[in-house]
C-alpha cells in the first residue's frame, strides 16, 4: 500500500511539557495540569493566550475550563474527553488533532494530570465501587465479587491465559521490565533513572496477583503531562522542530468489556487491537516494517506482547519470542519505549510516552533511536483501544 | 458575508429517533438509549451493524461500548464525549460530524438517555455532593454553602439580575412558556400536549427559587434520544431526506464558570455565548436574518431571552421586548422551539431540539414553519455553550 498523507495532513505538535514525575507531588492536580500545559506551550514558544482548545481524559478532575482560566488561555472554541482512561490516549491527542484539521481551533493543548499514587492510589481499583444498575457501573458486578476489584487482578487473567496458550513463563513477562529498566536507567526524569534490573530481580519480586510480579505492573505516579497542536503554517514559526501525525486510530470490538473483558469467544483474539490497527495503517499506508521505534503502553506486561503481536511485528502467541530475541531493548529491532515506558519513567495514561515519541522524532531523546523516520504509539487491548503514528512534518 | 460550505460539507444527518417522554419509563438507562439509537437507525433505514462510531455526554451512564454491544453495532472506530451537559449538546453532535467529515467512521450515532425524574431526581442538583478539593469539585463549594445547590438556584441569580438590569418581569420570564406551551399542545408526544397555559397560570405557580416559577422550569424527563450522521454518498440512500449541518460551534468564556458563572466583570455579558456565535456565523457565513426558526435551550425561562440577544436576534436586554412583542410563538418572526422545547415537550439535554431541527429541515414536524432554509440551535450560557445551524442538503 502507498503511503498516504492521512486525516491531518495540517496538523503538527509542536509542543511537550511535563511535571516532575514523582509519588507525592506534594501540589493539586489542578496546578499539575497547568504547570505540563504552560511547559508544553513555553516548549512551543506560544503564549497561554493562544490556546483555543482543549482535550483531555474524562477521568481527570481538571474541567477545561478550570485549565484554561489558571493557565491564562483565551475564551476556548473546542473542548472534547474520551472515556476509556489509558486505552484512549492517542484518542485524546487525536480529538484535538480533529479539531485543529478542521479549523475548529488554532491551538490545541492535550493534557493528563493526577495525584494517582499520594491521592486515592489508583491500582486499588473499583473495591470500594457499589456496581448499581447503570451500565457503566454493572459491568463490574461480573468480577468483583470474585475478588478482580483493580486492574492488576483484571489483567492477570490475561497473563495466565497467554501462559496457558503459548507456553510463555513469568520470565518471558519479565524481560519486558527489563528492557523498559535499561532505558529508565538512563533517563534522569525517570522514577527508576539509574537503577536498572536483572530478570533475577524481576523473579525475586512478590506477587501482586498470580502470574504477575511486583515488577510486571506499572508505577503508580503523581504528576501531569501535555501536549500541544497547531496548524503547520503556524508551526513553522514555533521553537521545536514540528511533529506530523501520520494517523491516529480508534478500536473497539463488536463484544467490548471494559478490563474484565472476558467474553470473547476467543479471549486471546483482541479484535480492538485489529480494528485500531487495520484503521492505523489503512489511513496512513505504512506497516510495521516502516516504524523505527515503537512507544507500547506497559502498564502490565504480558499486554505489551498484545499489542506487538496485535501490530504485526511478530506473530500470534510470539511476542514473548520477538522480546526475548531482544528486539525491544537497546540496539534491539523495534525499540520499545525508549524513555522507560510506563514501568521505567511514569504511569501516566500513556501521555509521557506521547512526549517521548515527539522527542524521538525532534531527535534529541535521552535515549535516541537512529534514522527515526515513523514512530508506532500503541494502547492496550482489553478497553477500548487507540493508536498513532508520528513522523517528521 | 458570503455563505460558505462549513467544516462539514460532506455530513448528513440521516436519522432521528427517541423514546417515549415519560416521568417513569420503567426500564433502565440503557435500554432507553439502545430504543432512541435502533429508532433512529430504522428512520434513517439503517442496520444497526452500520454504525461504527459514538458520541455522547461524559454524564450519560451508557458506555459507547455498552450500547453498541447491546445495539449490534459493528466494531467502533469512533468514540468520544463531552463535558459540560446540556451546554455542549451541539457540541457532542459535532463531535460525530467531525468523524464523519475526516472519514474517521462511516456512520456515528450520538444519543442522550436517562431517568432524569423516575431515577435520581436531576434538579435536585448537587447538595448531595461533597465540595472536594479537586478542580471539577472544589468550584461548588463557593455555591453549595449559600444555598444555591440546583440548577434552579444558579439560573435564578442569572434571571434576579436580568430583572435588575433590564426592567424585565415575572411576565417577561412567563411569556416563554405560554409560546413554549401552545406548541407543546399541538404536539402528541410532548409532555404537555394538549395543555396550554396562559400567562395567569404561570404567575399562579409556585415558586421554585424567586424569581423563578415552577412554569418558568423545564421538565424533568425519563427518555433518550438519538441522531444518526452519515456522509452524503450514503445519505443519498437512505430513507429520509438527508440534512446538512452548515455550522457547528462551542465556545466557552475566559473566566469560565460552571452553573455559579457570576464572576464575570459584567454578569450579563455572558462572553461564551459571543464566543460560540462568532465561531459559528463565521462558519457558515450566515447571520440572524437567515434563519426561519430556533431550536433554543430552554431549561430556564431567563435563559432563552439570554441566548435571543447573544445569536443577534435583538439587542441586549431587548429579549423580553422580541418575545412580548409574539416573535418566538407561532407565526411569529422567529418560532422558537416548535416541538414545545424543554418547557413543554421534554427536558434530555437539548438532544430533542435536534430531533426537532431535522423534522423542521425535512418538512414534516407538528408544527412545520414555512419556507425552513436554516434552523439555529443554540445552547445555554452560564456554562460552556454551543450551537449548531442545520439546513437541507
Amino acid at each position: 500500500m502507498a503511503e498516504h498523507p492521512g486525516p491531518f495532513p495540517s496538523v503538527r505538535i509542536v509542543g511537550i511539557g511535563a511535571t516532575e514525575f514523582s509519588t507525592a507531588s506534594g501540589r493539586s492536580e489542578l496546578r499539575l495540569a497547568v504547570e505540563a500545559c504552560r511547559a508544553a506551550l513555553d516548549d512551543a514558544g506560544l503564549a497561554p493566550s493562544a490556546v483555543d482548545g482543549m482535550a483531555t481524559f474524562a477521568a481527570d478532575s481538571n474541567p477545561e475550563i478550570e485549565v484554561a482560566r489558571a493557565l491564562g488561555a483565551s475564551p476556548l472554541r473546542f473542548f472534547a474527553r474520551t472515556q476509556y482512561g489509558g486505552g484512549d490516549y492517542c484518542g485524546t491527542v487525536r480529538l484535538g488533532a480533529m479539531a485543529v484539521e478542521l479549523r475548529l481551533a488554532d491551538v490545541v493543548v492535550c493534557y493528563r494530570a493526577f495525584n494517582e499514587r499520594s491521592g486515592g492510589r489508583y491500582g486499588q481499583g473499583m473495591g470500594g465501587t457499589p456496581p448499581l444498575a447503570s451500565a457503566d457501573l454493572a459491568q463490574y458486578s461480573w468480577s468483583i465479587p470474585h475478588g478482580l476489584v483493580n486492574a492488576a487482578g483484571w489483567m492477570a487473567l490475561f497473563g495466565r491465559r497467554y501462559m496457558h496458550e503459548y507456553g510463555a513463563t513469568s520470565e518471558d513477562f519479565g524481560r519486558v521490565t527489563v528492557a523498559a529498566r535499561r532505558f529508565a536507567a538512563d533517563n534522569p526524569k525517570a522514577r527508576f533513572f539509574g537503577r536498572p534490573i536483572t530478570l533475577a530481580d524481576h523473579q525475586a519480586s512478590r506477587w501482586i496477583v498470580e502470574p504477575l510480579h511486583l515488577l510486571d505492573c506499572c508505577l503508580e505516579t503523581d504528576g501531569a503531562v501535555a501536549v500541544v497542536m497547531a496548524r503547520a503554517d503556524r508551526a513553522a514559526d514555533c521553537r521545536q522542530r514540528p511533529v506530523a501525525i501520520r494517523a491516529a486510530a480508534q478500536g473497539a470490538a463488536a463484544n467490548q468489556h471494559l478490563m474484565a473483558n472476558y467474553y470473547a469467544a476467543d479471549p486471546m483474539a483482541f479484535e480492538e487491537l485489529d480494528v485500531a490497527a487495520a484503521e492505523l495503517w489503512r489511513q496512513c499506508g505504512l506497516g510495521p516494517t516502516d516504524v523505527q521505534a515503537a512507544i507500547v503502553y506497559d502498564h502490565f506486561t504480558p499486554m505489551v506482547l498484545a499489542q506487538l503481536e496485535g501490530y504485526g511485528f511478530c506473530g500470534r502467541g510470539e511476542g514473548k519470542d520477538f522480546v526475548a530475541d531482544g528486539h525491544i531493548g537497546p540496539g534491539g529491532r523495534l525499540p520499545v519505549n525508549p524513555h522507560g515506558g510506563q514501568l521505567g519513567e511514569a504511569y501516566l495514561h500513556g501521555m509521557n510516552g506521547v512526549n517521548e515519541a515527539v522527542r524521538q522524532v525532534r531527535g534529541h531523546a535521552v535515549n535516541q533511536i537512529d534514522g527515526i523516520e515513523h514512530v508506532l504509539l500503541t494502547a492496550p487491548p482489553g478497553v477500548p483501544t487507540s493508536s498513532m503514528v508520528l513522523g517528521p512534518a
